[in-house]
């Protein structure tokens, strides 16, 4: 298989589709992006990187981050963290608060985002400098010093989270939240405003392919059984309330963020990630989405 | 792969664990049954079966046949169908009208009862006999004449059926349902009624671990990227309010029933159909679920 | 109190303001009403009847006669009835059916059509002849053989019954009904289908007005705690999804039907009867409910 | 009418009865409270007042507040106060965060938590000390310095105040909150922690029987039409999830709180409170909701 070709194909296809969405506006940090950007990076299982676009421009990952924080304590939390948040899709909006009232401060995920901040939390208590040690790790997942914290989209983040802080003070009424709920939201609006390059996304995906070992970080991130969870989660959660139309045309795990970003893997193939701002109604980017619908079907073969 | 080695060591390790769990009593006809059967039957891609315990003996498969129903309409309807039903699983039970109301009459997907009412109304559209259509169909699947309705059951479900009716007549006051209630019941309550054996089910599900082509019936029975959807489908939905938990655990696209049936299939490996009477608390066989997760982690494959 | 200047200065008032609404459109035979119509009858505690307007004309009086349906079943069934119907104002629209899922197969109250159906199958217990019993009495209320039949609204009713049958078979799955449901729902869609003029209406409302009492039927109707009872629940669940606000800018006991009726009483003053087809976005008639709040400003009496 | 007399009888009769419930005990400065005290105080449009039991100590009035700070700022703000908060009954408890998501932010009415927070926070737009405002703002209303804030149940309130914080961000995400949220839940629990006696209750609920205008405070507080509507919103939204058997069984508009206390009037007749700390199911008084039951009784009239 010639990826380098055949994501060129697919670049190029979708491209001519001039399919049109909307960029996220809840920021203007997000907001002021330029909505024409699109770039596809590919990581094959030996380490090899194909891209194309704007592959190596760093884009806001956003929710994608919520895929290394959930690594970082499945590692040792995994039995306790399920009696904390559960693995079943939601049927709602990612922030909605409804749900947690009716199933009692218990998120249904850990990719909304009561479930994220609840992952958040977890981070808080096991480590004493939380942002410093996600930094570190998604580099180390990278091979790479990639990641760089945007300042401006921190702020922002922070300024317009009100709905996020009052998903934080409902889970603690329902004593589902351990640490201090500023320092959690700062860590929370922290690892969303991270910036990457597809290539780099791509990288620190890598693992998820591989039965949990990433040949960046040279060591098992996961094990197998982890590893094999983690893209369960995403396939059934991880396109907010869209997960099962992107399993259904796709068929790959993989997680989107709000700026526009999509990270995938193909199990024992290769991860993917492409990125292009203009989102559809459901908060996805349309280009991404095409894009991963174009190439599964390019080479025949999803996980189904 | 010694597949008959394998499900003997599975059927014994699940023996010994000695799983309870409560026969469904919404009917006396499946109440009634032996709640200690338990049977597994695995079907290789070269149609070679394998099975151990009463894996020979006829079950009510109830809402596995859902599976059956969809694809005799996927083929044909394709698109237009996805404009009555959705794709996306559902955070509530599968006989909620709860959601049906708030998402105006489109039921989440085929799998829930509202969902599989639209399916069998698809069914009555296309065929002037339609129980004969799905009889002959499985039959055909399975390579063999073994489909029988059960007529206790099928009458007793229509006595107890006023949900189901009242989805029906709620899916009418949406416009979604074009043919005579009663008449779309009957085939409901027909299908539902259904028994076969654990080997006759795995067969009938062998064309979703190979692309589409059935090796019982010789032919195409759906394209590649058709049955890729099925799987999909059944990996998101197929498993009631704890889709997210058996694509978490096991990790294969599936349906089960509550007359303790499961189906599966490993695409490009093997179809499986599992069954034992007793259900845990979201109406899914205990025993089967727990021959599935130590199948997958016997041959430390799954789907991601 | 001049009554007859009082409802004349309304009249005028309303008619000045050149209200606009829109006339139901579920069925034909209700869609097709002159929507100019508008009239007002007013009925003291002595039977002297003041009008104005098309006060004289028939009308659909739909879900007002609710409350004469209620009050057959309040006299006997009295306890009983509060096990199979709750109290409470609802949140949802009239017809909702998620939440009878909620509150498992309890009716919010009597009004909502999930609660009046229960009524309706609590007549069709009582009496042999449930229909001639409902117009006998609404007659005997009125001191007139007033009450018609629309066969025409009626068929239509029927034909647009989809939801009311869901309606009906959801409440039979949580045992919460008795009768057959075609008998039931024919009872239900023919005393929707009653027509009244407003003399009439206030008159068979006049009772509520005076401890239970009907001066026209010479005879007690309701016990006073009854009475007072049934004007708590108009007022507090009466005009479906707007209740507080009628009672927050009126303040009367009151029921409205998307005829454009509006029936309502002053205890121990009068009751009243305003009729116009065009109604709000709520389903209330939009001048009925203005010349209600101008009748009490003028009065500067309401119930509170 | 023997005041005196008939609050006496109202007492030996509920007291006869032996009525249970339980001691809110959300925090430990409510729950350590003796359950038997019981008191009721009655005082007449003249301004004459009956006593009985423990009609003279103070207790935590908690959310009966919310009446007297709706009325600070309903003489002020309106119009505009009713684009912030609706006058809807609501279906759910009084802390849901479910139905404000479906609603966007406007509180089903001021009653609620939300809404009561909404309400808070138009003070503290309006007021430099809100706190000292709404003290002096009672006791002019019970013509007496009665009113103490309890620092250890305001305290409490405030470290178990999760939810509300919550609630108070959630709302700021709809843009429909304009104070800083500490500043506000400080007034807020500040007002839920003030302590009265029935007596002094009583009193500052005289205007409300007495169309706006206060004998003790000899001025003319609301309107004649505002009384009439705070009077019709305590009827429709008063009693948490009970209102509507509330209205059914008593008939007179009123305002619980967890403290055990209820306040009520009866129009152009009395206003009148009722202490006793068990709490039935949905929160309110059992002996209090009781008492108030009898005495219409007793007085065969109620607003109905």
């Amino acid at each position: 298989m010639d990826y380098q070709q055949l994501i060129e194909e697919v670049y190029q296809e979708v491209q001519a589709e001039n399919l049109k969405g909307k960029v996220a506006d809840y920021i203007p940090e997000i907001g002021n992006v330029n909505p024409d950007q699109f770039g596809i990076a590919l990581v094959d299982l030996k380490g090899n990187v194909y891209g194309v676009g704007d592959h190596q421009k760093p884009f806001s990952i956003q929710s994608i981050s919520k895929v290394h924080t959930l690594t970082m304590v499945f590692n040792v939390f995994n039995s306790k963290l399920w009696s904390r948040v559960n693995v079943e899709p939601s049927g709602d909006p990612f922030n909605s608060i409804a749900q947690l009232e009716y199933e009692k401060g218990i998120p249904r995920n850990p990719f909304i985002n009561a479930g994220a901040l609840v992952i958040t939390d977890a981070l808080c208590s096991k480590f004493e400098h939380p942002i410093n040690e996600i930094t570190d790790f998604i580099n180390e997942l990278a091979g790479a010093t990639c990641v760089k914290i945007n300042p401006e989209v921190q702020i922002s983040e922070k300024n317009h989270g009100e709905r996020n802080t009052a998903l934080a003070y409902f889970l603690k009424s329902f004593k589902n939240f351990n640490n201090p709920i500023d320092e959690v939201l700062d860590v929370y609006f922290s690892h969303c405003a991270m910036e990457m390059s597809c290539v780099d996304l791509a990288k620190s995906f890598s693992f998820l392919a591989n039965d949990g070992y990433s040949i960046f970080a040279d060591r098992l991130v996961l094990t197998e059984s982890q590893s094999r969870r983690v893209n369960a989660l995403m396939l059934t959660c991880g396109f907010y309330d869209e997960a099962g139309e992107f399993a259904f045309k796709v068929g790959l795990p993989g997680k989107s963020g709000v700026g526009g970003g999509v990270a995938a893997v193909m199990p024992h193939k290769f991860s993917i990630a492409v990125w292009s701002p203009e989102l559809n109604e459901k908060g996805n980017s349309v280009k991404a989405i095409r894009a991963l619908e174009l190439l599964t079907d390019k080479l025949a073969f999803s996980l189904f």
